[in-house]
């Protein structure tokens, strides 16, 4: 594993020459974690100049708790006020780098303006996306951790399928299925668990209330597990009672085709906007053109919501080894909806096509 | 509730006035929240130029939210992928504003200049902590809803202790204590549930491990509820098993009276540092002085960590009506430690002193 960081750093420390740069200064926690295989709360992880890379963080990690490879030097500063910024980048100023490359998407004004101030003869650059773009294609040992993370998703869900629901509200179901992710060996939830019943369900991130299960209702839920730092998510509809109600099959059967419909787009250099109409139109072929959300998919990783984007205004296309969601949804005011919501990775046809990791049944199950 | 909101732009207007920036661009979500009544993801908060205030935000607010006051304009933005703090300088620059003061400790270096690209004729100023400054000493209203998040999070801890704890993982017991916080009417937990046993107890930010309780063994709980917005926290250390062993008895007395000692250092126009003396003091003088938190308290409210601080550093005074956290503790490495923590509103003398919100008792329990 230790290689693995090594090898991604090595490839960042290659396009920041490229572009000008002879060191680089990581403070977004995904990319930090990336890079070294650890995230400890405040850490920046300086690449050069030159051959050494450091971790600076404001305790020692604890004892059982991952850490960086050997190659990389690991400084805990004197102060846990210190910001390891800051630190950083009087390293680099030490160092004599004429440049530093910094991610101005995530630092601040104030702690850019604090850089500026410690390394007065450092040139600051815009870093940019830089670890995102590295981030994007996945290894197999990525996907790994997020097939184990979708496989904790479903049991969590399964478990519930079986319980009595009716009567219980959004809240606690959604706390009942945190907890379950967690018995099954999660890191933690990968985002709040989102429960929505009735008028509820089928919105896009609905954050749950103590309205109660009750008959007939749509039962729209999402979650997903997070295993070793990796994201993912998964997201059905149910019914509640003996039978659904004609609208409701209508409803779950447009929303499953747009689905299906999206997981099929799925294909390496298909265009992610190519995708995102593909999910989207028979939604819109069946007049459903207000209030859709404006996305229907998006890549997951270390973070719930990475790139690329399954939108109208994406650029790029997918590559193969991208796991992202397809997530399209309906909700109607005042009665409800449904989202159906997968993880996938991106394969050739070759390989099969798409491997779908949330496995769960996307029959319409009245509960 | 509307008019408090509105008497609370209307102060942080003055404070613009004085720093000559006809208008403010408020990011910061729990500013947002406090000088709104609600906190849209993503929203931003224009005060000013003029008398009208704009709040701006993604999508629609569900029905069952608060919604801000009548007083403030409410603007939905056309896209949920826009940046409400660049149509906020926009609204500014179209407002004819000669400068926008901006919280250059949230804004990105990226947002900022995003900022400054759609405004170039507006002068952008640091608003830098104005509405932290504003937030620091709480109305009664803002104390009453500390007072209900405490007493829940006392509820949840009671209940804890009625139940069997050995053989329990820390994460388990960190879960259980989150769902009976929301069964008590929390929005939620107030922050990450910490849970140490044995070795991992009295360690500041143990993150819960799957360590399991075991006879003998210290167990630290820290937990706080969030109540509409209003975050507090409660810690205590207890002891597994028939009786404690006499270095766990020396060690609880000792913090016990480090505790005691910071509390009733509170008071009106205390410095801040002389508290984290007082609290500090009884350690040291037993021989602790490595390891220890660089803090022994901090304020609380619309954030679990806000001014003021109580560290060796801090600067400023208490006033009446900030509520803070006194929360020494000591930890021996492989053996664990002792942490207690409450939460607490400084008040007058003539007051009856500071008033303890969170009343677990802090005898060392035996369970």
């Amino acid at each position: 594993m230790a290689e693995v960081h090594t090898v991604r750093r090595a490839r960042l420390r290659e396009r920041c020459a490229a572009a000008g740069a002879a060191a680089a200064l990581v403070t977004q926690p995904a990319n930090v974690r990336y890079l070294t295989g650890c995230a400890p709360p405040g850490a920046a992880l300086l690449v050069g100049p030159g051959a050494g890379d450091t971790l600076l963080h404001l305790r020692p990690p604890p004892d059982d708790s991952p850490r960086p490879a050997d190659e990389l030097r690991n400084v805990v500063l004197p102060s846990p006020d210190a910001d390891a910024a800051v630190a950083a980048a009087d390293l680099a100023r030490q160092r004599r780098a004429d440049a530093l490359a910094v991610e101005e998407h995530h630092l601040t004004v104030t702690r850019h303006r604090a850089l500026r101030s410690v390394a007065p003869g450092v040139r600051l650059t815009d870093l940019a996306g830089a670890v995102e773009q590295l981030r994007l294609i996945k290894d197999e040992h990525e996907i790994a951790s997020l097939r184990i993370a979708a496989e904790i998703s479903d049991q969590a869900l399964g478990e519930l399928l079986e319980s009595i629901l009716v009567g219980r509200t959004e809240r606690h179901l959604a706390l009942e299925l945190e907890r379950r992710l967690v018995d099954h060996g999660a890191d933690g939830p990968a985002f709040s668990t989102c429960i929505g019943t009735g008028p509820h369900s089928g919105v896009a991130r609905h954050v749950p209330t103590d309205r109660r299960v009750e008959e007939g209702d749509f039962l729209t839920v999402r979650l997903g597990a997070c295993y070793h730092g990796y994201r993912c998510e998964v997201g059905r509809t149910f019914v509640i009672g003996s039978a659904p109600a004609a609208w409701q099959i209508e409803l779950y059967d447009l929303v499953f085709a747009a689905q299906r419909a999206g997981r099929e787009a799925l294909a390496p250099g298909v265009a992610c906007r190519d995708v995102d109409r593909a999910t989207r139109e028979p939604l819109h072929a069946a007049g459903h053109t207000e209030g859709l959300a404006p996305w229907t998919g998006h890549g997951v990783g270390l973070e719930i919501d990475e790139d690329p984007q399954l939108s109208p205004a994406a650029v790029g296309k997918l590559d193969a080894c991208v796991p992202v969601t397809v997530e399209p949804g309906v909700h109607l005011p005042g009665r409800g909806g449904v989202r159906i919501d997968d993880t996938l990775v991106v394969r050739p046809v070759a390989d099969g096509g798409p491997e779908l990791l949330t496995i769960t049944t996307k029959e319409l199950l009245a509960l």
